[in-house]
């Protein structure tokens, strides 16, 4: 029996709920597989900020770098909502994790299940085919840069008077472009050949040198991979007008997190979505969408993208292709039988075919 | 007779055959109601670059200042293409008149034309009734801030060795976001009474700066107008899900562009949407489009959205309500007449009503 460490991080709103059923999963998946999966329950976010003023504490970094890997459920939600500049946020335990680990990669796969293809707000032919991995740099550039509000400065205020200041600052380094631009092209070598690298080369110093290096990269090691730039607000454009052209699309954090989200609508179920963030140790996995603390506490929550970040989870840090690969028939097969969570309900679900989050991680269990 | 003094930028690309039709418009309109316009031709873009060297020479600021109003096209073009620093770019152009004359106001109407429908990727039920006002600001944040690039610098290049590094800074100050939070309360009172302030706060401290500027402004003179405050991430994916809940959306420089054209992609057809760029002195009406290189010279160009930002000139600059209302009904009765431009013909469109760039201005001026 191989045996691997988990360790788990609810966080915050629906967390709880849904990490509950990604344990649940992975139990099926170790019984199956003889693999034993240990668990280590950490603070992070703003359960962590309640407990211990602090988003992302010692015991919990100290947690994951002892484990094998990491399952991260959502953190943040109005009650640490500020404006202050010195207050603890729970994003910064995400934000913190990321840089601690060394997470630069973030994976998200964007794809359509047949059986959810209704979901999205576009025309059918139009989502028809839509299968891409958005690969977004994930701990440089305006998250990670120096930050300062600044009072009483002189002339910032109204009509020349004193007033507040700010800024955040962009920044990238040669290696840190050069090695997400590597794993864009790893990466699309085992899918459809083709990346898209998301910029803003004729405003951005730092998008000049994200487009200068990525070619560079691409000419010496991957000219057999096909190469486009994109500006990113045309990129917004092309992810709504024609979705099923891109395969991987490679870009900087912010532009990341602005299109990986859009491309998520498309498919119309967010709830469906899972991410892995890699770095050069252990690796972290959690949903797309965020804690929804509007329906936290219900049982109602889908806890199906919780459940892919398993799947992830598997194939990227255990190499259990063939376990990862059960895990998402299960799923495609609960869904074709026509069990849905309230996000996912159609016009036409049956109320009884709508189930909670316990019962949905029940079915995949079942089907597994 | 009164009289106007315009400037007219050309610009790139296709610019000079659509501005050549707004000024079609503009003749037409004039002559309906005894009013005089007069133009100055003057350089901007990559046309500028290749004349003088620079995309924004003196004599077109100066032609500009004398102007009562600035008509633009658009500029750019794969031929001033570069990843060169101080290699000099269309796009400084624009940036560089928007700063000059400052215009910090870019407003983006996005709204679908009935007969045009149909050009939408998204389902017709969820673009039916589409009419929101984008209030970007113009003349700060990423676009305007510090930037730089080192060379050899230690550490930044692959394995530790020296390298590349650059860097963009996004700035804000009180009175930047005071007076375009001003702008979109009052827009938002002329139109339905609902604003969408987006930022990043719970990871940029501009953005932090951005929702604390923006209620207290809210709270002090607008406590009647609706405020929502919501993240770009999630704005990106609810301009797909939920369109036509958008009235008024009020955000900083690069949200803006994002969003603006993720949101005229919605409506699909770009080449119907004109934008507006105000401040405190003249100010400058273009395409929300760009210079489409590909079909420069072509004779194909849809001239629309360059008519429509006649309009809107018309509208802001020149209190000309009557006249612009004349030409958005020209334009609607041309679309319903089944007139269309290559970009925004349907499967159905019968050959013969494909139209060319002139002929499309002289269909909106027999229509006025
Ligand atoms: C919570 C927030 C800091 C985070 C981000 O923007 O990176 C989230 O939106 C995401 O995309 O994972
Ligand atoms: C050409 C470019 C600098 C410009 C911008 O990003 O502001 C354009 O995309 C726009 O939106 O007007």
């Amino acid at each position: 029996t191989t045996t691997y460490k988990i360790c788990l991080l609810a966080g915050d709103g629906i967390g709880p709920e849904i990490i509950a059923e990604g344990v649940k999963v992975l139990n099926a998946v170790g019984a199956k597989y003889d693999t034993a999966f240990e668990y280590t329950d950490a603070l992070i976010g703003g359960a962590a900020i309640d407990a211990t003023g602090n988003p992302l504490p010692q015991a919990t970094l100290d947690a994951a770098r002892a484990s094998d890997a990491v399952l991260l459920a959502a953190v943040g939600g109005p009650k640490w909502d500020t404006t202050d500049p010195s207050a603890p946020r729970p994003e910064q335990g995400l934000l913190g994790i990321r840089k601690e680990l060394g997470l630069y990669t973030n994976l998200r796969p964007v794809q359509i299940f047949n059986a959810l293809a209704d979901a999205s707000t576009l025309r059918p032919e139009i989502v028809d085919g839509v299968d891409m991995m958005i690969v977004r740099e994930l701990t440089g550039g305006l998250y990670f840069g120096r930050r300062e509000r600044f009072y009483d400065e002189p002339e910032a205020g109204v009509n020349g008077a004193p007033g507040q200041r700010a800024y955040d600052t962009l920044e990238y380094s040669e290696y840190e472009i050069e090695r997400i631009a590597r794993q864009a092209f790893e990466i699309a070598r085992k899918r459809r050949n083709k990346v898209t690298s998301v910029d803003k080369a004729n405003v951005l110093e730092t998008s000049r040198l994200w487009r200068e290096i990525v070619h560079r990269v691409h000419d010496a090691d991957y000219a057999d991979v096909e190469l486009e730039d994109l500006l990113v607000d045309n990129t917004a454009m092309q992810l709504i007008n024609r979705p099923a052209d891109f395969d991987v699309v490679v870009t900087e954090n912010m532009f990341g997190d602005i299109l990986s989200d859009e491309a998520a609508q498309i498919t119309g179920s967010l709830g469906m979505l899972a991410s892995a963030s890699l770095g050069d140790g252990v690796a972290l996995y959690e949903p797309s969408h965020g804690s929804a603390p509007d329906i936290a506490g219900r049982g109602i929550a889908n806890p199906l993208a919780q459940i892919l970040s398993v799947e992830m989870m598997l194939r990227y840090s255990f190499d259990m292709g063939e376990a990862a690969d059960d895990i998402r028939r299960a799923v495609t097969e609960v869904l074709d039988a026509g069990w849905r969570t309230g996000d996912i309900k159609g016009a036409d679900t049956p109320a009884d075919q709508v189930v909670g989050t316990a019962r949905m991680g029940d079915l995949v269990v079942e089907h597994l």
